[in-house]
Formats: C-alpha cells, sequence, structure tokens
C-alpha cells in the first residue's frame, strides 16, 4: 500500500495512481493486492483502505509512505492510524517501511539528473 | 538550487539539509554552488535564495523542485516565484526541472525496495 498526502490538484492523484498502477502490474508476482490510499484531500484514506484490506482477510499490509521528507505525517499521522487499524485488526500483520527521502539510490537519481 | 516544502519539525528540514550537503560535494565539478530553499515554514525562502544567488552575479539556476507530486506548490507557487526573480533579474537564467515524482528510475528504485 502507497501512502501519498494527496493534493487539491486532481492531476497528482493521477500521478499517484499511475505509479500505483504501474507497480501493481510489475509487483504482481509478488503482492497479492498493490493499492494507493491518500491522507488528506483524495480518496481511499488511508483509515479507510487499511480496513477494507483487513477486512478482506489480508495477513499482511506492507506500507509505503510516499513521503520525501519525515514531516509529521510520517512520523505521527501514519504511525497512529496504523495503530488504530492494529487494534481492530490485531490478526493483521502492518509492516511500515522507511519513506521514500530515505530510499537508497535516491541521490544517485537526482545526480544523474543534474549531471 | 534543491527546493522542498519545508516542515515544522527540523528534523524533517535537516534531512533535506543533508541531502543537499551530499549533492553539493558529488556535484562541485559541475555546479558553483548547491543551495536549497524552501517553500514554507523553514529558511532559506525560496524568493530569498534565488534573489541571493542571482544578486550575487551567478548566471544561471537550475532548479529542482523535491516533490513527489505536482500539486499547487510545484504547478503555481513555485513558478510564481521564479517569474518574479525573473522580473527583477532578466540577466540570471532561470532553468526549472521536474519534480522528483517524475525522475526516470524512481518506479525501478521504488520496486527494489518492495523486492
Amino acid at each position: 500500500m502507497l501512502v501519498a498526502h494527496g493534493s487539491r490538484r486532481q492531476a497528482s492523484n493521477q500521478e499517484v495512481e499511475l505509479l500505483v498502477e504501474q507497480l501493481r502490474q510489475r509487483l504482481s508476482g509478488k503482492f497479492e493486492r498493490v493499492e494507493g490510499a491518500f491522507l488528506e484531500l483524495a480518496e481511499p484514506a488511508v483509515d479507510q483502505q487499511l480496513c477494507e484490506l483487513a477486512a478482506a482477510g489480508i495477513e499482511e499490509i506492507v506500507i509505503l509512505p510516499y513521503f520525501l521528507a519525515a514531516g509529521k505525517h510520517v512520523e505521527h499521522d501514519l504511525p497512529e492510524l496504523l495503530e488504530q487499524t492494529r487494534k481492530q485488526y490485531p490478526q493483521c500483520q502492518l509492516t511500515l517501511l522507511n519513506h521514500i527521502g530515505l530510499l537508497p539510490g535516491l541521490l544517485s537519481l537526482i545526480e544523474q539528473v543534474l549531471d
């Protein structure tokens, strides 16, 4: 599950949806489902998406925060939403990955585009 | 010049400053200066940093928006700040790059971490 901030601009949310669709195709052998969710301003909301997956009997959800820097959303809001879901669906394992800004290789990617 | 959103969390802004420092080291042969700036909630502000560089006689500033999705900040606020600087310093060339979310290779990087 890819978690993005969400924007008032529909085109921005569509960028995220397109990425989720591309990941879905590439990771279909590894994950049963690949979904996106938004913290604000767009649907589906994170808690809504987590509940839907947990209620569908998914045993483990891996959450990738689609954020470059660890602000309040990544450090506080998202862990809190996960905690709520853990209480409601204790049988579902939730794994929170590092946000995108900490991905190994990001620096080299930026360097390439500036070179 | 790397432009990030800026956060109330100082640790988040420091992540950006660290990245700028790393890029500065890696790109010292290609760029005379590598600087960071924030749209909100942190210093230096984008207009302030642009003016400082332009006033220092820098002939071209390449601006990389450190954003994953093109919301209002990337599509509206940042181009407007650039336009203001262009009027004030017409001799300084401002080049706005695509935001990070459109970097070629980002999808593969995400795929790797999920694999």
